[in-house]
């Protein structure tokens, strides 16, 4: 028996559900887990594993499932539970970037590391030593366009289904994020939306605040505005200055960043409407 | 539209889901939400909530998926969603019994509590300001024996669906326990198995645990060891007192045994090798 | 021997917990614990609860600790542990107020709760069970200035020494704040500066956030904008309609406003700069 | 100015305080933060960080208090903020080794690794990326004293201050024990005192909890029983086999390992009757 994963997604209708199960059972499919939501605007949403023969295409299930359900808004995908390929992007500060090397080292994270790329060199020895590639882009003396084309350039011998933001402290322009639609996935240091911008801790710091936290997202075209995938915070006195705050959160911001990866890497989240769906 | 809550429990068969789906298909129901689960031991779980029209019997659904599920040893319940009759014990402590008492006032628990009983009047000026019958069955002078059947003198008018345990201090017998077999729902102050039995506060000191916890649970015949349904966590420091511990953890015994309550009254809870499957 | 609890606050010099130590044991006081803390900007906060015979004048002891301490900007208090007078605010909401009404019933609220206002008579009848005044005050037909007089001449007699905020749903205005000077303390639905003004739970939900919040503070002139005491949160997931958001953080409101209260009450609490800092 | 750590422990006196204040100010120390706990049974436990003159000898304000303070049993230790020697054992396992490896190679850890020990070879490849001595010894075919012995031989020669055990799976003999007395720190995967002893996420699973958690504690001979330094915990479903809990389990239990070896390396951490007393 092979796994595999049936994603779908569009206006709800009656007997959606139905339909795709009829479908799987014909198949002589084995249903694991179904999960499904509905949205208040009327989005349907479901996750559904299921074992087939391992004869099965699952072309001819989508084939089959479009077919049967007559709305043909609804899209399908099938992702076998393979590992996604991605490319890091980090400046100086590594403890995102090495929890996930260390996963990905000892094959716990369910993605291929392609590469890393950092504006500076400082991480190189340590992802190196991986046997990683580690491409500095540096942008010094360049423009933001030329800098995050030398980027692209970089990036795209490698064709990652994502790009992981690993503290990669420079702002992305709206060029550059097209180019990666709901594809780059970043770890911002405060539970947005408090704090959006630059220095987080700082602003928490003046604020006065008990709990700092972290939020991963996918990054659109307004700052720190993407869909948010997962958030955790972490409880701070008035003993913790912002560079405490700074220090003490980052076991938080590579926490919550690993989880948001495992939902993504995992087949897990679905975007609408600038909220994230997770089944 | 009149809303229904299907929950099925059997040996897991190929086609379940989809002998369920179609049943609903075909009388016009619309699944709201469907959460399944298989356990390792292959036992299969479902709760299925859906919308049929007003007219629906939920009888036929019934008899309609006895005779098309071929396994007879699925069972089926339907529930719509209607307030459990509940009777609450409890001994001297007022912070869970209160609780329960603020949501019903305010209309907030899923649950008529139709009366208290406790084997102290401490707590009735307080029960009474809400109209709600009050019975204090002492226990000086009775054997174990006589007090629990004076309890159940009291309880047995009432017809109670289940008995809440809100800090009622003294242990139940077999005897007592069969006769609400599942239907009893009991908050113990430790997170168990840590410190079954007397004083779980006293022992929490004297093995300078940095966590305390509560545990609620239905109870079967032996003590402590029933079906755990939720749990939560205080962190301590060296500076609790066993004293300390026992009134700061009275804000978590009543979060989880409300917690724990919410769920079982709205049938997410299924009881399996002593177990919870909370769907 | 009688417990007593010295506050200083003032600029931060050296040999300052030397000459407050030297007093205490001259007057054979025995010191029980000691906190102190100095602001990156240079201030000092200590906090000392220490014992002393039954005949201690603690104004001599601050006497004392005046003439000794060479720095006249250094404030004392002293605050023998006695439950301070509080007024408490409401509008139609219950869950915060509940929580303090139930435990000032049984003497677990380090406060006397003097009387309760609202701008609506919904919570009348459960406040009045405990024989707590009611005073409903409306707001309708009144501008803000003579709606905020009309209340400011219920909770004159009373004298208290903090307004809660337990829900109260209308913005203060600079005129009624400043008569309470640090002395208000509200709990607003949001980890603040997340989602400051109206509706934060509608504005949680339309951001997509993964944890909602709760934040008591001290008010100021400035809307969400005063020292914070205490905050917490809430795990969130889609499901999760704004509605729901709002069910469900009731139990962090009231947790966060009773957390704060107890610190406040304790003496625990120090203002400076627009932050709290918790001894 | 140079800062040092003074840390004291001894039965409880009138003006202790006072008596160690004193002296500080009088060679002109600057306390810059100091905490003090006094158990029920009356033990004193103080920890002051102060700054001195670069001449300062601690040594001196050792005798100075020794004389001063009149009760002889005090204990003083002065303890300049410098990284800890460790030797770190570990069986097979990497989450607790390579999240201590990352964090020292990253020079976050307040510690320098001297050396690893395992009884397998597997994680040796990534210890020798960071140039840290790997030394396999492995039990086949030695009695657990022979074995034991076999890994003194090697720890000896490296003179480390604490042992850190990141998930060596074998228990320790007394005989080993006592030759490191309370400098044995060990990560146990689950709440103790829950599940003491072998597979703690399979009792786990069997017992049906909501919560899994992990505890780090020194070694004493009790297996299991040693002072608990910090635990935590992680919420778990009935979805959640043994084998998810171990590997869910992972993530807490190197924050919690992390988290513990933060608190002794920097001298926090007092010792008392089976407990800690953490300042």
């Amino acid at each position: 028996m092979t796994k595999h994963i049936l994603l779908m997604e569009g206006p709800d209708a009656k007997g959606l559900i139905y339909q795709v199960v009829k479908v799987l059972f014909k198949n002589e499919c084995n249903i694991i887990r179904q999960d499904e939501y509905v949205s208040p605007s009327g989005q349907f949403f479901m996750r559904t594993e299921f074992e087939g023969s391992d004869e099965l295409n699952p072309e001819n299930i989508l084939q089959e499932l479009r077919s049967v359900v007559s709305n043909k808004e609804i899209k399908f995908r099938t992702n076998p539970k393979k590992k996604k390929d991605i490319v890091i992007l980090c400046t100086k500060e590594h403890h995102c970037l090495s929890d996930l090397i260390t996963r990905y080292h000892f094959q716990e994270l369910e993605a291929n590391v392609l590469a890393v790329i950092s504006n500076y060199d400082i991480l190189e020895p340590y992802v190196s030593k991986f046997g990683i590639p580690f491409h500095t882009v540096s942008h010094v003396g360049l423009s933001r366009e030329a800098h995050e084309n030398a980027i692209i350039d970089v990036i795209k011998p490698y064709k990652p289904e994502y790009l992981v933001l690993a503290k990669y402290m420079r702002i992305l322009t709206p060029g550059f994020v097209n180019q990666f639609h709901e594809r780059i996935i970043n770890i911002h240091h405060s539970f947005l939306p408090a704090f959006i911008g630059a220095n987080p801790y700082k602003q928490a710091y003046e604020r006065g605040v008990k709990i700092i936290g972290a939020t991963a997202h996918f990054v659109n075209n307004d700052l720190d505005d993407g869909p948010i995938i997962a958030q955790d915070i972490k409880k701070v006195s008035h003993r913790f200055t912002a560079k405490d705050m700074s220090r003490e959160g980052k076991d938080v911001e590579k926490t919550v960043l690993t989880k948001a990866l495992k939902l993504v890497f995992n087949d897990r989240v679905f975007i609408h409407d600038n909220r994230t769906i997770i089944l």
